[in-house]
């Protein structure tokens, strides 16, 4: 269960708040994201992507399947948001997925209770206190309503489930809830996936998809949002056997910020390799790992800036009782550190659960390299002499004789067996029970694997991809706003301009844009506006490179187009011919645009 | 508003319906859909997709991404599917977005009053009749539940609305639904979509995500669930000016079931060209037209049988009020014709509703040409004489004298002027009202624009194309089951084998996938089994070609491999070098499997 605030995050100030309003507005302006039904007065927590934010938000997604589903071998599957009460019985959330709540009956407004405490007490993680405490601290501190100032001494603070309920069919005899994470999906169909893995541990399931949570303070523009998009790998694993391949992430550097760092006065992050860490008992758990080091990586190549981010592990206080190990990846946002992802092992809590729940086998069936011989303790008992004496409870003390065999085998060294039945003690001779210890021959056994699960929050990644990429220079005298998006996942890589209106020159630059696109690049062609006002265009939507078609394109006898670089502004006509693998190359780094040749 | 079931739709029969049963076995143990949460019993309505699913869904989604956003120079965006109530209220969904609802009080099985009025008597389209006249055709038949045979007769039939109802944030004071189409989450943003068009007609605007409809009685796999996935354009117009450019389509060919033959008693479907039903006046609006011609291409390139298919003309009683012309796409699954996507003309409907319910502007600005000077009344009342004279009506005068000035100029003739206030008569003096006509010029005028839509059911496209691929067959004398899915959609494209478990062959095997992935083709390595067992896993998952490595691989001076094609099951040996550059021509269609050259 990610995507949870942490206990870190501070309230914003001074320049730092500046970049997130501005890039909210560029957001807005250049089509990145925008607050839904604005013409209805909006709604808090819901954001639509525009046609660059859905395309960078798309981008975000391929790049985290490329890397967590194809790369490491894993199958995705797409389940239905809506799922069956009994679903949330077995994983929980219907009776522990709350948050704390107030609401000021002075002006009506709803907050968060353990909020309002950490925010104006030195509590730091409220969220862990009982709710009677809460309303204590809340009266003995004299906290007041943040939008109206009015007391909130005396108000009841409740347990809101965040879960959105909603009805299937007709009448209110089965509730449906949308789901609080896309792990569920994975979890309650497990007997069947087992069966695309061809019963073999380990195998990993993704699935990328919208999750809900019905925060009673939604707040940051796309961080904490009701309607979002995770990203889960849920990956199964035989806890006594399966290792991961430490060897392909051992090298990898990483800022760690461990629980006894957290603790320490002067406790600092630090920087070291996956390596390292798991030598010194830093991450306890090896596949944990294993995932933070592909994670480091992946996050580097899509553009987040290394230098404002890190790995939390999780205080004993945040971490799920059934999580062994549990670290996130934070961003840092305006001087704030923001989760972006969670992982944490999971032992066998939701395949258990389910499996009790539902009373379906929510196990993997391990062969034993030889078959094995056991003893079994087993009984048949004698029905004409337990019929007669039990009636009714005939069957119920055979059910219980069965039991006592499997739990105590020396209950039927004496003479009679003592049972219980519903509190009542009955003696049955021994010769009844029909007990007798048996060899058995086993072929292996049914393992309840373990769950290893990087879960990604895709909205807080494209929000700290934009934020880390966002940028303000003077370029001629003027002031520039540009976002240094990485080309993998950048909306358009190229925008291509015909440098007046002019029949030719647009034919020409429709024809390169064309070129571009079946080279596997994303281009866009734009004729409106004079030259500089696309370039700033282009800019602010982060397109890492522009082609403009000029009178010394059609005139020359070698055709050449000048192509300006996004990051320096420098410019460079460069011939036409072989344009499209010169921007390949650029694209995946295989030169550099100041090392081109051009004039 | 697509999805809907067609009076078409009859029971299914015979062999037609054994292909829908084999092929909903062959989805489940193969990774293309099933019922979710089955460890719980499974809710009807809601299905998964796994891992061939998933990847078959996504391509159809990418397919359908080229031809009508990028190709079109449409953009997409991405929309929660929670919106708030007044969006509901505006488009008419909350009032009039229902089904008819009859419960049996002996099993208490819900079930659609229309269906069973259809199924059960000559009525055809049971939907349009209001909802007594339903109750008396039910008592009059003596017309049964089909769940357990009790008489509905005196039951009532009730309106239900399909759109799920939750509530958003504490309490119940912010009614929120799952929207019952994606078109709604671009309609609301048409103010700030309207921007990133910089404000010119025509544009589009694409969404794919997910939809809801809480069916009283879900049915037929994946053909009616609750939670699907749509497709759809929303294609901006301006109504007086813009035209399709239907030279691109003309010449295609279309199945075509108009109204006129649906109503003639031996009415046929017809065969024509796009050109041709547009000259002869058999499709009315050419933008309907022109996506007909498109989607008919498309429907063709991802494997829709076009013996399977056709387009037909929404009967008057199934259009809505505001679609001047509305036409479906079916496709023919055992026999039955289903709905896979509709394509209407909205006209102004749904922008003119959102401006009217929220107040903001839903238009475009228009330049004209030139400046047209234009003649205009307006008043400018006399306060000091309305205010004594009406007191705190005064300013209900001022707004009926604008009214009025606007309305019938005339009126001002006479003296004095006569107003109605509340159903009173007033008389107020010429002189008083300030009345005068001007001469204004404007630049433009505000356009409210049309809307062209075509939605798809991404489901039921990804059921027919299975569908439409099922085949039996019969190798060296054993059944044979396969898909012979297009590669542009199949899973997986390359099945790559290891003969046998052994080292080097595998390594061998191993590296030819890795090749193929990198030429873009996807590839899946597997060793578990026989090859023959391995071939039928790839053929029932519709994978076109398998790749097999064997000792002659490795053996020989040229390293050469099998390729079988699924559809012949011919085999040919290859030359690993070149091998990846082959498939791809495979894939593109640029040389048949039977044209190789190969032993």
């Amino acid at each position: 269960m990610s995507n949870e605030s942490t206990t870190q995050e501070q309230e914003q100030n001074g320049d730092a708040e500046r970049t997130s309003e501005q890039l909210v507005e560029l957001a807005k302006r250049r089509g990145y994201f925008f607050q839904s039904s604005g013409a209805y007065g909006g709604v808090g927590g819901f954001y639509t992507f525009g046609p660059q934010g859905a395309s960078l938000k798309s981008n975000v997604e391929d790049a985290w399947r490329d890397r967590f589903a194809l790369e490491e071998g894993n199958m995705e599957i797409d389940a239905p948001t809506i799922m069956p009460e009994p679903v949330f019985e077995a994983s929980g959330h219907l009776e522990g997925f709350d948050d704390m709540l107030v609401e000021c009956s002075e002006c009506g407004e709803s907050h968060r209770a353990d909020h309002i405490v950490e925010d104006n007490t030195d509590f730091e993680d409220a969220e862990s206190l009982p709710i009677p405490e809460v309303e204590e601290v809340i009266a003995e501190h004299e906290l007041v309503c943040p939008s109206c100032g009015a007391g909130l001494a005396g108000e009841a603070v409740e347990a809101f489930n965040l879960m959105f309920a909603t009805n299937i069919g007709p009448g209110d005899s089965q509730p449906g809830y949308l789901r609080p994470e896309t792990a569920q999906g994975i979890f309650v169909e497990f007997p069947r996936l087992k069966e695309y893995a061809r019963n073999t541990l380990p195998f990993g399931v993704t699935q990328i998809g919208r999750a809900y949570r019905n925060e009673i303070s939604p707040r940051r523009s796309i961080i904490r949002t009701r309607e979002f998009t995770q990203a889960e790998l849920e990956y199964f694993i035989d806890p006594e056997e399966d290792e991961p391949d430490l060897s392909a992430v051992e090298d990898v550097g990483v800022r760690l910020y461990p629980v006894t760092e957290q603790n320490a006065e002067d406790g600092n992050e630090i920087e070291t390799t996956i390596g390292d860490a798991v030598a010194k008992g830093v991450i306890t758990d090896p596949w944990v790992a294993y995932f933070l080091g592909i994670a480091q990586e992946w996050y580097d190549s899509i553009g987040v800036d290394m230098d404002r981010f890190r790995f939390r592990q999780h205080l004993s206080g945040e971490r799920a009782h059934y999580a062994s190990d549990c670290w996130d990846a934070e961003s840092e946002i305006d001087r704030n550190w923001i989760e972006i992802a969670g992982f944490a092992h999971r032992g066998d809590y939701d395949l258990s659960k389910h499996a009790e729940h539902s009373g379906d086998r929510f196990t993997i069936f391990k062969q034993y390299d030889e078959p094995k011989t056991v003893e079994r303790a087993t009984v048949d008992p004698d029905m004409s002499y337990l019929g007669p004496e039990f009636g009714g409870d005939a069957q119920a003390v055979v059910e219980e004789l069965e039991a006592l065999a499997g739990r105590d085998r020396s209950a039927f060294d004496d003479e009679p067996v003592e049972i219980e039945l519903e509190g009542e003690s009955h003696e049955i001779p021994v010769e009844k029970t029909g007990f007798a210890v048996e060899e058995q021959t086993e072929a292996g056994e049914h393992v309840v694997p373990n769950v290893i699960e990087p879960s990604f929050g895709v909205d807080r990644v494209v929000y700290t991809v934009l934020h880390h990429a966002y940028r303000e220079d003077e370029v001629a005298g003027e002031e520039r706003t540009y976002l240094e998006l990485e080309p993998e996942v950048a909306p358009t890589f190229a925008g291509v301009f015909p440098l007046q209106n002019d029949d030719e020159l647009e034919a020409q630059a429709d024809d390169i844009a064309s070129e571009l696109r079946e080279a596997g690049l994303s281009a866009t062609y734009d004729d409106s506006g004079n030259i500089g006002r696309r370039y700033r265009r282009q800019d602010e939507v982060g397109t890492p490179f522009c082609v403009t078609v000029d009178y010394e394109t059609i005139e020359n006898e070698e055709t050449t187009v000048t192509v300006r670089e996004r990051d320096s502004t420098d410019q460079k006509r460069l011939p036409v011919d072989g344009l499209a693998e010169t921007l390949v190359a650029l694209r995946e780094g295989n030169v550099a645009f100041s090392e081109l040749e051009g004039e």
